[in-house]
């Protein structure tokens, strides 16, 4: 009796924004749904390795539920999405692939179906490549979340943008004149996925007068939260979940 | 009996993100404090009209306040404070200095006051503004709230950045040339403060080839929420709480 999306006895696919990891910053809605949602979806780490570029790694497997915690429905049924290390693409999709399948049997059951995202599940979340591989067949929707950028500035008190600024979010994985052309045409900047890139970072901030201005923040919100200016930071690399503003005309008022 | 930021008797000034819109994208946190906060300060728009270039105006006096709505508790000191036309800078700055100085009365007797912000309070908030009138003097918290930006891209379903894109957050309000210098420097791009910039920013998504595949967000996930394809838009100005997202490689999957 499978259901798809033209048929109302589908289930939805619903993407869960977590936020950056103090439970407090989970929205009303995300809460609601978690209490209420029949099954719930979660990428869980199979290697966890500090440095590595994807959000299943980085020794924070399993964040988002670890977020969600006790809020989601005590007999709601768990599917944990075992997830190799990005670096590896192809066994990355394989793992994609093979939720998805485990997911669409729920739907076409229909049942709803949550997916727990760190942040927001369509700034840099890894619930875009399950929604990739189920659209077309099922309703799927979003539940937005409080982005890191957003948490570290408001744990810092600095302005990201106002009146005429313009931000970047720009990945540190890009190459170093990439990264210096982004940050060129912005007022403000959040790098995100830092990890090894942090010494290329360091040099495209200095050679744009900026690296005194830089924070670094990592894992915002949570116990574990780490907030000092770039340059006192000693350490040659960073973890995934950590992440440096920069405005230039910016200072914070912590 | 002033307090000031080194007595622990002086009360926090804490700017709370409402989010876009729906009540329900409020944090646990915001909601939390909107419960016990004994005053709540919220910007009051003295001259609304459609179009015009402020958050205090384009007719949405106190979305804010509307959002928080009854989850204020009942017993707190509301503090209104009227804004005049954003155009005006000096009516504008005198009019932050007043209200300012209405808030730093209550922190001084030791009160905590929260201050609505609509999405997040330091992402184009207004909140900023009073911030920098009270910092040095007071303590000052924020609680991040979900932006237009996210809401907007989870009701199409659209990614907003993936592996290595760059996300570009841009006023409307800037000169054409700049415009199109920032958008060629991102991958993906959320286009503010639209109100009567929208056939310059026609011209720039046109000249940069994406026209087609720009949509046009109006009052996101509220109940006058508008979607649209840019190029089906026949309207030649927008309201200040619109946006135009576009991403070079995106699709919309809703």
């Amino acid at each position: 009796m499978a259901a798809g999306i033209g048929d109302a006895a589908a289930g939805r696919l619903i993407g869960l924004g977590m936020g950056p990891g103090d439970p407090e910053l989970i929205t009303l809605k995300a809460a609601r749904l978690l209490a209420s949602l029949p099954v719930i979806a979660h990428i869980h780490a199979e290697t966890p390795e500090a440095g590595a570029a994807g959000p299943a790694s980085g020794g924070e497997a399993g964040l988002a539920r670890g977020i969600a915690g006790d809020l989601i429905r005590a007999d709601a049924t768990l599917i944990a999405i075992a997830m190799p290390m990005r670096e590896d693409r192809a066994a990355g999709a394989a793992a994609y692939d093979a939720g998805a399948a485990r997911i669409a049997g729920h739907l076409a059951e229909g049942h709803d179906v949550g997916v727990l995202c760190e942040g927001d599940p369509l700034t840099f979340g890894s619930f875009m490549y399950l929604a990739a591989r189920l659209s077309g067949r099922f309703r799927i929707e979003v539940v937005p979340g409080i982005t890191s950028m957003t948490a570290a500035a408001a744990r810092l008190v600095l302005p990201l943008a106002a009146r005429t600024d313009s931000l970047a979010i720009i990945p540190a994985t890009l190459p170093e004149a990439e990264l210096a052309r982004r940050l060129d045409a912005a007022d403000g900047a959040a790098f995100l996925k830092i990890g090894r890139h942090l010494a290329k970072l360091r040099r495209v901030l200095t050679a744009a007068g900026l690296a005194d201005h830089a924070w670094y923040v990592e894992h915002a919100t949570r116990p574990e939260e780490r907030i000092l200016k770039l340059s006192m930071l000693a350490d040659d690399t960073a973890p995934y979940f950590s992440l440096i503003l920069v405005h230039r005309r910016g200072e914070a008022t912590r």
